[in-house]
C-alpha cells in the first residue's frame, strides 16, 4: 500500500539530495572537524558551507547561526541563556499555544521560582499585541512566541511582538520551526533576537537544529564542554546532520515559492473539499495568517483517534489534534486555549502537506475523508443526539 | 594518498553495516515515532530494538537507556540531574583529568556557587581512592570520574570509586565515551548510578549518544519538551543515528574481543617499536590500566603540532596531546596534571587504533616516525643545547 504522507509538521522525508549530500560523512570523510590533520580540517570547511546556507536562508550572519541537536533543545538553550544572562529577572512571557519545548520548560521553571506568563489566544488562535504590551514588567526577562504553530499553522506577529519587547529591554525569542522554510524569513530585517530552527521539518534528517543568535546578543551555552560552535555549543558536531541541513536549506530557499503557491493550492483544495464534502466541519485557525500548508479540520463528534485510524488503513498519515500520543484523554492544548468547542476539539484532523505531496495523493484524500467520517458518526451517540440540530442546518 | 587514520579516541568510521541500517530512515521509513499512524510507529519499534542493543553491550536493561545527542550532553545531563535532585548539596568531586564535558561544566558550576574539588592523578595517570574518600562530604552530590582517559587511556578504578561513594550516599557517574566497546562493561554487576557514553566513538555517527540511568536514580531531565525517552529527554528523536547506535553497539559487542587482542598487538607493537628506534620517547599513563587502542607517546625536544604536520603529509592521523586546537599554547591538561615535563608534554602524540587498522598501515606509521622526530630535532634548538646530556644515556 502507498504511503500517502499529510503529516509533514510532524517530521518531513530527507531529500534525495540531502542524503547525497551527507553520505561521504559517514565512512569516508568521517574525521573530526577539530582534530589538527586535513582529515579533519576538510570537514571542518563543509560545516562552515553548511553554516552559509543556512545563514542565507533566513538572512543571517553565518556566526549568528549555532547548530544544536534538534527544535527543542535550541529553545531550552534559548530561553535558559536569557535568564542565566539577566539572573535579576525572573519574569518570562509565553503565549498559551507554545510547543512543549517552550511550555513544559516554562512549567519546570516555574516550579524554580520563576513567574511564567502564558498569553491567551483568541479564537482564531492569535495574540492580542496590547496584551502583550501590559504583561512586560521590568522584572520580564524574555518573551517566547512561536512564529507559526505546529497544529494550527496560524502565525503570530512575531516581529511586532519583538519590537513591543524591545521597548521593554526584554530580549525575544520565536520557535520557528514550522515557519523556517514555508514562509520567507529575513533576520536582517526584523529585530528578533533569537530564533529555533528543527532540521527535520524541512527534509533534513531528524537530530539536528540551529539557534539563530543575533549578533550582539549575550549568550550563555547550555551544553557546555569544549570550544565548538565557538564556545556556545560543547560536543564534536553532527557532521552529517549539519552538512544535511546546511543542504536542505538551500533546497527550502528555491522550494520557498512553490510552498507558497503548489503546496498552497493544494491545502486549499483539501480544505475547501472536505469542508464541502463533510457537514459539520470547519477549520481552526486564521484562515489569513497562516503557513501554507496546514490545514486544521474539525469533524465534530467523532474522535480524532478513531479518524486516524481509519485513516492510516488507507495509507493516509496525518495527526489528530489531540495530545493523545503523550498519554493524556485531554484535546489539545492549542485548540482548547482558543476556546474550540470539545465536541470539535476531540474530532480535529491536522493535515501538513510539503513540496512532495501530488495532486493525486490530495484527491485521493478528498474521495476517502467523507466515507471514514459519515462512517464513524454512524457509531457516534452524541451524533445521533445531534441529528435534529444537524438537520436544521 | 591513502589515509592511515590513527585517531579513533577522537572519532571513528561508521561501519558499512551501521549506514546500511540506517538508510532506510532517511527517504523511506522517515516518520516521527510519536505519531499515531503505523508508519511512525514501525520506526518506534526499531528505536526499541536500538535501546537493546545498547543496554545488551554494557549489561543494562532497556529502560536503564536514554538517548541524547551525544557524550558531552550526557555528561551535562548526569551531573546537573544530580545537583537538581540534591538541591541542598552543592559539592561535586571529578578528577583533574576529566573531558571538558565535565570539566568545563564544573568549571561554569564553580562561578555559581558550586564547590568543585578536582582530584590530582599521579605520575601514571591514576587517582588516589583513599584521597576520594577523604573528599567526600555531606554536600557531596557527585562524583564525576572517567572510565578511560581520552588522551592516555589509563582506566580509572570507577567500579571502587563508586562504592566509596555510595558508601557516604553520594551519587556516581561516569564518562565511559572512550571505554565502551573498548574494554567489558557489565552494568548489573557495578554500583555507577549514571554512565555516558558516545556513539561516534564506537563506530555510529556523531549526534547521537547514551546516557545510562539505573533503575531508581532520580532524575531531573536536561532537555525538556515532548514525552519521548519516558520523560526523560525531550526532542523527536534522531531515529536514524538511534538506530544506527543500536547496530554500532551490536557489533561493538562482537568486536570487544578483537578489541582486546589484534587491536591491543598491533598497538603494542607501535609502542614497542617506536619508542626502540626512537631516543628520549616514553609512554604517558599507567601501562596495566590503559584502553586497549591508545599509546600516548611524548618525543622529547619537539612539538606536537609540527609533528602532525609532517606525519599528516604521509596521510596518517594522530592527535597531538596538547590543547591547541582550543586556542591555547599550554600542554595538555592530563599530561601536566600527570607532572609530565614540559619538554616532553609538548611532543606528546595519541595514537589511537581501532579494529579497522592493519598491520600494514601500523608497520607504515613504525616506518615513518623515526624520520619525521629526527628531522624536527634537527631544526630544535633545545635538542641541541641538550645534546650532550642525551648522548650520556
Amino acid at each position: 500500500m502507498k504511503t500517502i504522507y499529510l503529516d509533514n509538521n510532524a517530521t518531513t522525508r530527507v531529500a534525495d539530495e540531502v542524503l547525497e549530500t551527507m553520505l561521504p560523512y559517514f565512512t569516508q570523510l568521517y574525521g573530526n572537524p577539530s582534530s589538527m590533520h586535513s582529515f579533519g580540517g576538510q570537514v571542518g570547511q563543509k560545516i562552515r558551507e553548511a553554516r552559509e546556507q543556512a545563514a542565507a536562508l533566513i538572512g543571517a550572519a553565518p556566526e549568528e547561526i549555532v547548530f544544536t541537536s534538534c527544535g527543542t533543545e535550541s529553545d531550552n538553550a534559548a530561553i535558559r541563556s536569557a535568564l542565566q544572562t539577566r539572573p535579576d529577572k525572573k519574569h518570562i512571557i509565553i503565549s498559551r499555544v507554545e510547543h512543549p519545548a517552550v511550555r513544559a520548560l516554562c512549567s519546570h521553571l516555574s516550579l524554580q521560582g520563576y513567574k511564567v506568563t502564558e498569553l491567551p489566544v483568541d479564537r482564531n488562535g492569535l495574540v492580542d499585541l496590547e496584551n502583550l504590551e501590559n504583561q512586560l514588567t521590568p522584572d520580564t526577562a524574555v518573551v517566547s512566541l512561536m512564529w507559526g504553530n505546529n497544529e494550527t499553522g496560524v502565525l503570530f506577529p512575531v516581529e511586532a511582538a519583538a519590537r513591543l519587547a524591545h521597548e521593554k529591554g526584554v530580549l525575544f525569542h520565536t520557535d520557528a520551526v514550522q515557519a523556517v522554510g514555508k514562509i520567507p524569513i529575513n533576520m536582517a530585517n526584523n529585530p528578533i533576537d533569537m530564533l529555533s530552527l528543527s532540521g527535520h521539518k524541512l527534509h533534513a534528517p531528524k537530530g539536528v537544529g540551529i539557534l539563530f543568535i543575533r549578533r550582539g546578543t549575550k549568550f550563555s551555552p547550555y551544553l557546555i564542554g569544549g570550544h565548538q560552535e565557538h564556545e556556545r555549543r560543547g560536543g564534536t558536531e553532527n557532521t552529517a546532520g549539519i552538512i544535511g541541513l546546511g543542504r536542505a536549506c538551500e533546497l527550502a530557499g528555491r522550494n520557498l515559492e512553490k510552498e507558497n503557491t503548489e503546496v498552497r493550492r493544494l491545502r486549499d483544495k483539501l480544505e475547501r473539499e472536505l469542508l464541502k464534502k463533510i457537514p459539520q466541519s470547519r477549520v481552526n485557525g486564521d484562515i489569513e495568517n497562516r503557513l501554507p500548508n496546514t490545514a486544521n479540520i474539525s469533524f465534530e463528534y467523532v474522535e480524532g483517534e478513531a479518524i486516524l485510524l481509519l485513516m492510516n488503513e488507507l495509507g493516509i498519515c496525518a495527526s489528530s489534534g489531540s495530545a493523545c500520543t503523550s498519554g493524556s484523554l485531554q484535546p489539545s492544548h492549542v485548540l482548547r486555549a482558543m476556546g474550540v468547542p470539545f465536541t470539535m476539539a476531540h474530532g480535529s484532523i491536522r493535515f501538513s502537506l510539503s513540496v512532495y505531496n501530488t495532486e493525486a495523493e490530495v484527491d485521493f484524500v478528498i474521495e476517502k475523508m467523507p466515507g471514514i467520517i459519515e462512517r464513524l458518526r454512524e457509531m457516534s451517540p452524541f451524533w445521533k443526539q445531534a441529528g435534529q440540530s444537524c438537520n436544521v442546518q
